[in-house]
C-alpha cells in the first residue's frame, strides 16, 4: 500500500525519536485534526487502569477530540499519581505545541509497567508538530509498535449519499498484552460527519465483533484504547439517528475495517504461525456459545496442537467439556474447515483424520463446532502456541 | 521408599504389561481388597465424562468398592454407547477373576480420547490376579504413568485411639489433562475403619485442598478420578461421627497426603522447570481470593516470566486486573517469598527487584499477593509454561 493511500481529511500524523527506546526508533507520535473531531472510545475492562487510559476515561465525556498523543516503550501504568501528572503533562505539552485545548488531547502509552516517563521526551513535541503531514501515518503505525513485527492499518472507503468518506485504521499489539512492552492501541480516523453519541454507537458495535472477538494468551493489557476520531471534512450531511440508512452503512465499514485490524493482531500474536478461527454453532445461547468458543480459543494444549498440526479433537471436545456451558456430548460435531473429523461426539475414522491434517497444515484455517442444542453462535480468532511464543514471554527483560 | 513400606493392611496390588501401550509398558492393574471395604469417590466436573467415570459415579452411590481396575493408554472418553459396554466388561471380566461382585469393581482409563479399548487386554486378568501381593502397590503407580516422568505415592501413618493407622495414596498426571494420554488419577488406600458418609465428606474436603488447588495449563480432563477405599483392618472402632475428634485426625492426615500428591503431580508438570505457589490474602473473600489467585496462576505470561526467571510483577498485577475481582490497586502489595517487590501498588525499586529475581533462581518459590480489602484468603499451586510443555503437547501424536 502506499503512504498516500492513507491519507483522510482533516488530519495529520507525525512520529519522532524521543529516547524512550533508544536513538533508533520511532516512539513518539502524534495524529493532530484541524478542527474538533467528534470523538468515540472503548477502554480496557481491567480493574488496573494505566494513567493515560484514566485521563482518556476522563475527557471523552466530552464527545470531542483534537489530537492522539502515543508513546512506547513505558506504559505509564501502576504510576501512582506522579504518573497521572505525567499524563496530563504529555496532553499540555502537546496541546500548546499544536496551539489547541488540552482537554482536547487524548494520550496513550504502550510499554514497561512500573516504570515513570521521562518528561525530557515530550520536549521533541514541538518538532514533532512542525513535521506533521496528511502522508506519514505509516510513521504513526511504526511508532506504536511494540513486539509486533509489522505496522497494522487498514483502509475503508464508501459513498453515502454521494458523499466520498474514508475510513484509516491503525493498530498494535501481539499478544493481549505484552510482557512489560504492552497492549493493544488502536486510531480510526475518518472524514465522516457523525454526531459523538452515533459514533460512540457505532465504534462499541465494531470492536465487541473485531477486538472483543481475538485472543493471542487470554492476558488484558492495563492500557487498551480504541479511539475513532471524525473531522466532519467529507462534507455529508452529519449522521446522528443511529437507525439511519447512513448509519448502518458506516457500521458495516467500521466493522470490516475492525475486523481487518483485530486479525492483523492475530496473525502478528507473539510466535504465532496459524491463524485459526474457533466457530461455536448451536448452543443454547450465544453467550454460551462465547464461552465454549473462548475456552477453545485460550486452551494451551489446543493450541500447541494448532502449533504441532495435529487434528487433536479430543483436546477440543475436552476444552468444551470444562467450559462450563451445557450441552449432549453425543450431539457435538467438529470440523476443521470443511473436513468432519468427530460426528455425534464420536471419531470419524482415519479418513476423516487425514482430511482434517491437511487442513492444519495450512496458515489460516477454521475450527467449526456444532453443538445442536440450541441458535446460540459465535467466533473468535486465535493463533497456535509456539516454542517462539515461550521464548519471547521468557526472555522479555533478560 | 522401600517397597514394603507401602503396605496396607487388606489390599493387594498387582499390575502386567497387557499390550496397550506395546509389550515393554506396565499398562494394566489391579487393587483389591479382601473383604468390601467402605468407598468415597470424586470425579472430574467436566461435562464430558469418560465412560469409566458414568460408571464409577453410578457404582459410588452404594459407598462399598472392593477393586479397582486401571489401564493407561487408551481413555475411553468420547467412545459412546461402545465405550460403555466395554467398560462394564472390564469391571465384569475382574470380578469373575476376583471371585467377587462386579458392581464392587471401580474401572479408570487414562489415555487417547476417542478409541476404543480392544476387549483382548482384559484376557490378562487372570494372570495378574494370581501376581496380587501387598508389595506391589509401585508397580500400580507406575503402570498408571502417561506423559509422568516420575511415579508419584506418598504414605501416612497416624495412631487413633491407640490404633495404627496407614493410608498410601498414589496418583498420576503431569498436565490437568494431557493430549491424549490424559488425566489425573488418584486412589487411596488405609486400613482405617470409617462410615462411608463420614469417608465421602473427607475425601472431599482433601480434594478441595489439594487436587483442586493446583494447576498445570488450566484445563481438566474427561477422566479426572479419586478414589478412597477403606479396608477396617486395623481394628479401630469405626468412625462414624464426621464431628468426632477421630474423624479429625484422619482428616488431617488425608489432607496432609492429598497435599503432598498435588505437588508431585505440578512439580512433574508437563515441562515444569518450577514449582509455584501463588498465595492471594486481603480479598473480600475466599471466592475472589481464589479467582484471582487462578488467574495469575493459569496467566501464560505470568508462567512463562517464572521459566524466565523474571521478577515481572507487572504481568502480575495485569492478572489481577483481569480477574474480575474488586480491589485497589493503589493497595496491593507483591511478594516473591520474603522479597517485597510492590508496595502499595508500585515497584519498591532496583535493589528490591534484585532480592526478588535471586528468589526465582530457586526450583519452589511463592508469590504473595496483599490485596488489603477483607479476610479472603487462597493458595493456588502451579509450574512454569516452558519451552518444553510446547515440545510435548505439539509433538505427541507426531
Amino acid at each position: 500500500m502506499k503512504e498516500h493511500d492513507l491519507r483522510v481529511a482533516g488530519f495529520v500524523f507525525g512520529a519522532v525519536k524521543s529516547g524512550i527506546r533508544g536513538k533508533d526508533r520511532l516512539d513518539l507520535a502524534l495524529i493532530a485534526c484541524s478542527t474538533p473531531a467528534t470523538a468515540a472510545a472503548v477502554f480496557t475492562t481491567s480493574q488496573v487502569k494505566a494513567a493515560p487510559v484514566l485521563l482518556g476515561i476522563e475527557r471523552i465525556k466530552s464527545g470531542l477530540a483534537q489530537a492522539i498523543l502515543v508513546n512506547s516503550g513505558i506504559a505509564n501504568a501502576c504510576t501512582g499519581e506522579e504518573g497521572m501528572v505525567k499524563a496530563r503533562g504529555a496532553a499540555a505539552a502537546a496541546a500548546l505545541a499544536l496551539g489547541i485545548d488540552e482537554e482536547l488531547v487524548q494520550v496513550s502509552s504502550t510499554g514497561v509497567i512500573g516504570q515513570q516517563l521521562e518528561m525530557s521526551c515530550f520536549d521533541h513535541l514541538p518538532r514533532l508538530v512542525e513535521s506533521l503531514g496528511p502522508d506519514q501515518a505509516m510513521d504513526v503505525a511504526r511508532a506504536m509498535m511494540t513486539t509486533d513485527t509489522v505496522p497494522k492499518t487498514a483502509v475503508r472507503r464508501l459513498s453515502i449519499n454521494g458523499s466520498p468518506l474514508t475510513i484509516l485504521g491503525m493498530t498494535k499489539g501481539a499478544g493481549m498484552i505484552q510482557p512489560n512492552m504492552a497492549t493493544m492501541l488502536a486510531y480510526l480516523m475518518t472524514d465522516a460527519a457523525v454526531s459523538s453519541p452515533v459514533l460512540q454507537q457505532i465504534l462499541a458495535k465494531g470492536v465487541d465483533q473485531s477486538f472483543n472477538k481475538i485472543t493471542v494468551d487470554g492476558d488484558t493489557s492495563t492500557n487498551d484504547t480504541v479511539l475513532l476520531l471524525a473531522s466532519g471534512k467529507a462534507g455529508n450531511q452529519e449522521i446522528n439517528d443511529p437507525n439511519s440508512t447512513e448509519a448502518a452503512l458506516l457500521q458495516e465499514a467500521i466493522n470490516d475495517l475492525t475486523r481487518d485490524l483485530a486479525l492483523q493482531i492475530v496473525a502478528d500474536g507473539e510466535g504465532a504461525t496459524k491463524l485459526v478461527a474457533i466457530l461455536v454453532e448451536g448452543a443454547r445461547s450465544d453467550h454460551e456459545a462465547e464461552l465454549a468458543a473462548r475456552t477453545v480459543a485460550n486452551s494451551p494444549l489446543v493450541k500447541t496442537a494448532f502449533f504441532g498440526q495435529d487434528a487433536n479433537w479430543g483436546r477440543i471436545i475436552a476444552a468444551l467439556g470444562r467450559s462450563g456451558i451445557a450441552f449432549e456430548q453425543t450431539a457435538v460435531d467438529i470440523l476443521f474447515d470443511e473436513a468432519k473429523i468427530v460426528g455425534n461426539g464420536l471419531w470419524l475414522g482415519t479418513e476423516a483424520e487425514q482430511k482434517a491434517t491437511a487442513v492444519l497444515q495450512k496458515k489460516a484455517f477454521s475450527v467449526v463446532i456444532h453443538l445442536h442444542q440450541g441458535p446460540g453462535t459465535c467466533t473468535i480468532f486465535t493463533c497456535d502456541l509456539s516454542i517462539d511464543y515461550v521464548k519471547i514471554n521468557a526472555d522479555y527483560r533478560s
